[in-house]
Order: structure tokens, then C-alpha cells, then sequence
């Protein structure tokens, strides 16, 4: 307890070293962190400015009714697990010899290792190439098309690859007129979004193809839709963020279908599928993704709207889409995760940060959530109270609270929601995102998991799109 | 920040009244709240000196080389789930007409509504007799033997009513060499443990008999023994404390033996009984005071130890049994638990404290692992800050942690574990036991969850006895 006296008590606000030569004579310095708006960029802070809520102000006023309609399409969203069917079925746009990828475009040339083992065993699944070598072969011809998940309404981890024969989860959500798709979650150990394709991965892919999808997809004809938003409410109350921890999401959703899978399918495909279910604890990773996709395409498009409607990595690069400037990527150079490795292995094993499951932070669970799954921060490093630092942060940079989203530590306030480019422009608060972390090479798998923040410099660019297509700025 | 100057800086221990006079003259006081150890209970206080681990006195190093055995059984122990028989064929000592009960000893007068009921509706199931009445004839001419539960190496929630055709989930802690049993959860609405016996509970009654206990058993022989103790840790990483909040455990549970039941009974059963499973948040309750029951029992009997092996309440009165005081009960009358109630009920409907569930406590969660599930305080009132406040409280009864049993919220500190006479006499800290609310008339069923506390004079009459049986105290 300082007990504040002569000679001198000195409130600091902003750079530390002012301060310096008071304190060397003896006074008491209180010191404010504190930085200008967008880190001091003249520029930014002026477009800032103009594009603030305003009601007597016509950019104001348009900026702040189109926020508001995106946050009414997110807290109204209901997606709807409906069905698992193959992806060349219900995939819009998806043709043939069309391969998706997590994150935003990028060439063949360019893609890094894990996404690259991937295409490979895509290739090898989907029966185009019979070896490696000729995989690599059929996309250096030009014979295969790549195109982001984001762009067909998909989303995809890691990786994030997606091919014609794969089965995906169907997840509708009716107010807000939108479809997303995700695969199913292979489990951890070798799988294809760490870029193995090795026999194991391409036997489970058939498999997953051949019973899995038939079997879930028979068993919700026959149970009905899954509302993701109710399991997804119920699992933040049970420990998970729904992004880097899923077991409570995965078992309330196993629990609850076990015995329409019984019903629908023959005994011993039962058996597999609920075997399936019962070992892999990340299975409900991509519904939720699938869950964050549909709500946040139905806030997407909204001329004005400074909301973010996507977050997603290649590998290489970083890219955010934001409601208001279309399906422009905003893009920055992908960066390792800050996190804890698996025993032998470190930062220099890392890829740089990989796929689209930053779409459940852009819907404010995951990282956004950290504070009801304190049990994380013993898989992403730090501790409790960081969890609960985390959610509150994110609160800075965001325009509501979902209530339907309620995080008993935190007194039961809903998770924030609706990242506003402004917020984190101004602030310099980068959104923070859950994420595992891949070796470089493809195929190894997973060797870490942590905290990746996005880069500051896509919403700078964001935001000066907003600026010239709102007439208040830019060259 | 208050700034210590003159005239006076006070710092106030106990009674608050004592420093009004200075107050009034203008003194900074700091009140330390504080009271003498025992409430100040001359006798007591002096046997607690008596007691007290001390390596120099036989009696203090008895004492305390007894809790340290205590504290390993509890720690050590293994809890498998191993079965789900008729309790006629495994529960020990359980003669024919023979119904067992929650609670301490009770004679049928003085027994509740609840459980009257519910012995009422056991005696219907058996086919003992054909009508209410005639049950309730059939028990007034002497011709039912009733017995606690805990004399059978049972436990049972509410009622606890278990009687010999029902069949119970068999529980092996192999390292303490002990076996609980406990039935198969009811799930909500009208049931026998709420005191109800229409035939709507009665079939379900025997449905749980010819259906569920032997389709679990079948499952469990072909998956092999479940350790519930490895359930209840990740339970509690999961929003459970495993007494009043269940439906993480027993998601883990049905997702994991989903496929066993399908593999072991025909398909019919096997939809009933995961259909069974995924609609009863509450069927872990009784595996996990089976699991607590077989702990307890591990750790009790040892002579001088002060550690708590049971607590449990028939609806009339609170017992506790002590590790070194033997099969003795100390009771004290059952009280009304502070709670929320549902709609259209308050506390002049409620039956007082009633179930063995407080064995959970007794092992160290439901109540004392409140931390772990900051969601619970919507069902039994309070805040999350409460929640962590109730496990904080109860460190200060317990002789360990179990740092398996590690709470996300503080740091991944263990549940406190091993109540300890001594320190509850001491402190005047009574055990918290979260817990259900019965209405007072039979069938009517839950009305409200709350918060009990056990009552302190049953520990006081412990530590005289405990006193008397290490030859340092009492009449």
C-alpha cells in the first residue's frame, strides 16, 4: 500500500522513459499504459474518426445501422446439423478435379508442406493418381483446380482439404438463408490435414467416405436436425471452447445420437461409427466450424458493416474477410503460434499458422472463449486467469455479448461477439485464436498447440477499404 | 487506499463492538474477524489440544499416523465399475424383506414422507403386496426388516430406497479391498426416490430390472471395468462436480460403452437403453456415489483417525460416521437446505436434508469441488465467485488435496479431500453438501436445489468420542 507524500507524485501516461528523470529524484510514479489510437498512423486514426457510429453524420449513421443488422444475423443464427452427404453432392460450385483448401487463395507453388501432403492424398483418395509422384505430376499439368473452402461455404482444419468424394456435414441455417460444409474430423495421430497420406490415412478417408458419412447421415434422417447452437452452449458450460477442446460437444452429440445410429444402421457399422465417435474427442471440431461458418456468412455482404466474417490461414498467409468490403481477402504473412510443443519438437518444427477453424473466433468461441475452458491453457500454455484475460480482452474488440453464449466464470456474461475492424485498429488488439500447430514437413501431424493473434496489418487494410468504398478516404 | 495516520490506527480482533468507542473518536480500525477455536467451548477446545498431531506425544503421534494411513486409502483408491446384479445376489447381508434406506437408522414411525413413500412403492415392485395400503399393513405387522444402506456397503440418493430384486452397479476399489453398490438413477419427474410409487415409477422400476442392469452388465463384461475415478477427474475438467451436476460424466460414459451395448444386446435393448442413457443427466450421480462409498469405506476404521468416512441423512436426521469411532452414528437433526425452488414451491414444502449423495462430499466433491462447476450455481443459487469460495472454504476442513482431481479455476489445485473432525470443531466450518430438495409429501418429487450444511454438533459429539476412545477426555 504506497502511501502517496512529498516530494512528488507523478501520474505517467504513455512512454516509460518520460517519467525517468522524475523518479531518479525520488517521486512516486504511477504508470498508465497507454498508446494512441492505431498505434499513432495519422492516417488511420483519421479515417477512424469518420467512420465512427454517428448519428447525424450520414457515413456514421450508415456504418452503424449496417453493424447492427450483422449483429442481429449473428445472434439469430440457428445452424442445424441436417445431414453428412458427399461433398460433390451438396458442395455448390464444387467441380470436377476441384480441390478446396483452408485460407485464403493461393497457388500451388506457393503452398507449404502439410497443405501440399495433403492435395497429395486427396489426389491418391480420390483415385486420380495412383502414386505420389504422379499426384504432384496431375497439379503441374494444371489438371487440378484449387480454390478456398471460404469460397464454396465450406470450412476445413489445418489443411483444410476437401475433394469431391469426401462426405461433409450439412449444417443449415434457415434465418439467415445460409448452408456451410466441413468434413469429418479424422482424430488426431496421421491424418490428412497435417498432410499425411500414407495407407493408414487413405484407408480411414474411404472408410470415413463408405460408412461413417452414410451411417450419420441415416441417423439424422431418422433423430432429426442437431441445433449446433444448443450443443454448442451446453459444451461452454462444460469445459470446451469448441475449438482446440471439444470432448464435451463430441460426447453430448455422441450420447445423443447413439441410439439412432443403433436404429438406422446395421449392428456391426453401428459398432464402428460409435466406436468412431467414442475415440475421437475432436470429432465435434468441425460442426462447430461448419455451425461458425453459416452465421457468420449470413452477417456477410452488409454494404457499411465493419464486421469480420472470416479469419482463415493457408500456411503462408494470414487473411480476414469483413462483411462490408465483399469477398476481398485481406491478407498478411502467416506466423508461428506462440504455444507448447510436443517432447522433440520446437518453434523451428512449426508451419506458420494453418487453416480455417480461426472461423470459430471470428464467431467469438475458441480463443474468444478461453474463459469457459480453463482446463486449455494446460494444452496452449498459460494459465487460468490468462483464459479468463483472454475473453475479457476480446471484449474490447467486438460490438455485443451473446447471451445465448453464457460463461459461468465470468459471471454468465455471454462470449464476445462480432470483431468490429474498428476496435482492433484502434486498439491494437489483434484477435486471438486457438489453434494446433503442424510440422512444416507433411505428414508428421501435430506438434504443438498454442495462441495465435491475427495480423494487425489485415484490418489496417480492411479498414481503408471501408474508408474509399464509404467515400471518406484512401488514395 | 486509506492513508494510516493519526490519531490512532486500530487493528480489531473479535468482537466487533469492542472498538465502536474508538471509532466514534475518530480511529482507523481494521476489524479481523475472528472467533475462539470451538466457539469458544471450554471442553472442547481442551480435547482439541489433546488431539492435535504432536510426534513427542503418544496420543498426538497416534492420531496423526492414523489420518496419514486414512489420507494413502483415499488417495490410493481405485473405484472400477465392474457390473450392474440384482442387488439380491451381491449387496452382503441383504435377507429377504429386507429394504434398505438412506440415512442413519430410522425406525418406520418416525420416517418421512419421501421415503415412507418410497418403501411404500419398493414393497409394490417386489410383489410383496398388492396395494398401498396393504404395504403399509405389511410394514406396521413388523414383517420388513429396514436397514441403512451404509450397514450394506450401499448407497442411495434421496430415499436411497434399494430393496432385493433392484438390480445395483457393483463398484470395486481393488486397493482398499472394498465393493459398493449403488442402484441405477432414475432420471427426473416422478420417481422412487422422491417418494413416488404410481405405476408409471413401477415400470419404470421394472425396466431398470429386466432391461437396463443386464444390458449394462453385458456391456460392461465385454468393455471391460470402467474406472469411474478417471470419469469423475475428467468430469470435473468438465462443468460437473459429480453430486448435483452430472452430464459430462455421464456423457463420457454412455459415448464410451455405446458400442458394447450394441455389440452385447440385441438391437431393440440397445436403443432403450442408450435412449435411456442420453436422456438422464443424473444416471452418473450413483456410479459416482458408489465410486465415493467404496473410497470411504477404504479409509474407515483405522482407530484415531479423525477423518470423516460418511455423512448421510434419512429426512429427520443428519449422521456422520468417523474413521476411528467405528460403526457408530453422531446425528443431529435434519435441517431445510437454503436453495432456489422451482415454480409454486418454497421452503415450508420442503423435506428436510435427506440422501447418502453427501458421500460425494465425504469423498471430496459435489459440494467441495463447487469450483469446478461455477454453471451449478444457476440450480442452487449463488454466483461463480461462490462456487470457488465453497472450495476454498473447504480446504480448511481437509487434511490433503487430491491432486488428481485438479480444478481448472484455482490453478488445477486438488479437490479438498479428507474432512477432518478436529478442524470442523475447530473452525466451526460445517461441511457444504450440495444437494436436491425433496417435497415433504411422498411422490410429489423434486421442488429445488440447494445448499446444505452438515450440522456442527454432530462433530462435536464425535471428537468427545474420539477423545473417550484414545483415553484423553469426555464423562
Amino acid at each position: 500500500m504506497p502511501i502517496l507524500t512529498s516530494p512528488a507524485a507523478i501520474l505517467n501516461v504513455g512512454v516509460a522513459e518520460l517519467a525517468a528523470g522524475a523518479m531518479t529524484h525520488g517521486a512516486q510514479v504511477v504508470q498508465l499504459d497507454w498508446r494512441p489510437p492505431a498505434d499513432g498512423d495519422r492516417e488511420l486514426g483519421l479515417l477512424l474518426a469518420r467512420l465512427e457510429d454517428d448519428a447525424d453524420d450520414p457515413v456514421g449513421a450508415r456504418v452503424r445501422a449496417a453493424n447492427a443488422l450483422a449483429v442481429e444475423r449473428i445472434l439469430s443464427a440457428r445452424p442445424m446439423l441436417v445431414g453428412v452427404r458427399p461433398a460433390s453432392e451438396v458442395v455448390p460450385g464444387l467441380g470436377p478435379r476441384t480441390i478446396l483448401h483452408a485460407g485464403p487463395p493461393i497457388a500451388w507453388s506457393r503452398m507449404c508442406g502439410p497443405v501440399r501432403g495433403a492435395i497429395t492424398g486427396a489426389i491418391l483418395f480420390e483415385g486420380w493418381a495412383e502414386t505420389p509422384e504422379a499426384a504432384v505430376e496431375l497439379v503441374e499439368r494444371g489438371e487440378v483446380t484449387f480454390a478456398p473452402c471460404h469460397h464454396h461455404g465450406a470450412v476445413g482444419p489445418m489443411a483444410g482439404i476437401l475433394s469431391p468424394s469426401m462426405p461433409v456435414a450439412v449444417v443449415e441455417n434457415a434465418p439467415g438463408g445460409t448452408r456451410a460444409f466441413a468434413t469429418m474430423n479424422e482424430g488426431l495421430g496421421k491424418v490428412l490435414r497435417f498432410g499425411a497420406y500414407d495407407q493408414e490415412v487413405l484407408d480411414r478417408l474411404r472408410w470415413l467416405a463408405s460408412t461413417l458419412g452414410p451411417t450419420l447421415n441415416a441417423a439424422l434422417a431418422l433423430h432429426g436436425p442437431v441445433d449446433l447452437r444448443t450443443v454448442i452452449a451446453q459444451a461452454l458450460q462444460m469445459g470446451d471452447e469448441c475449438h482446440n477442446r471439444n470432448a464435451a460437444a463430441t460426447s453430448l452429440l455422441a450420447r445423443r445420437l447413439a441410439s439412432s445410429v443403433v436404429r438406422s444402421a446395421p449392428g456391426f457399422l453401428a459398432v464402428q461409427a460409435l466406436d468412431f465417435l467414442a475415440q475421437n474427442d475432436h470429432f465435434f471440431l468441425n460442426l462447430s466450424m461448419a455451425a461458425c461458418k453459416s452465421t457468420m456468412d449470413a452477417a456477410h455482404g452488409i454494404e457499411g458493416s465493419t464486421v469480420v466474417t472470416a479469419m482463415a490461414r493457408n500456411g503462408v498467409e494470414f487473411g480476414i474477410r469483413v462483411s462490408g468490403t465483399g469477398d476481398h481477402w485481406f491478407t498478411a504473412p502467416a506466423t508461428v503460434p506462440e504455444g507448447l510443443y510436443f517432447p522433440g519438437y520446437g518453434p523451428a518444427d512449426a508451419n506458420p499458422d494453418l487453416g480455417d477453424s480461426a472461423i470459430t473466433e471470428t464467431r467469438g468461441i475458441g480463443g474468444f472463449a478461453m474463459a469457459a475452458a480453463p482446463a486449455i491453457v494446460r494444452f496452449v500454455g498459460g494459465t487460468a486467469e490468462d483464459a479468463l484475460g483472454y475473453t475479457r480482452e476480446m471484449q474490447r474488440i467486438t460490438l455485443t455479448r451473446d447471451a445465448d453464449f453464457a460463461l459461468p466464470p465470468l459471471g454468465f456474461v455471454g462470449t464476445p461477439a462480432a470483431i468490429d475492424v474498428r476496435r482492433v485498429v484502434e486498439t491494437g488488439t489483434a484477435p486471438v485464436i486457438n489453434t494446433g500447430i503442424a510440422h512444416k514437413e507433411p505428414g508428421v501431424g501435430q506438434i504443438g498447440a498454442g495462441v495465435a493473434r491475427a495480423p494487425l496489418a489485415c484490418f489496417a487494410e480492411a479498414l481503408r477499404e471501408l474508408g474509399r468504398r464509404l467515400g471518406v478516404g484512401g488514395a
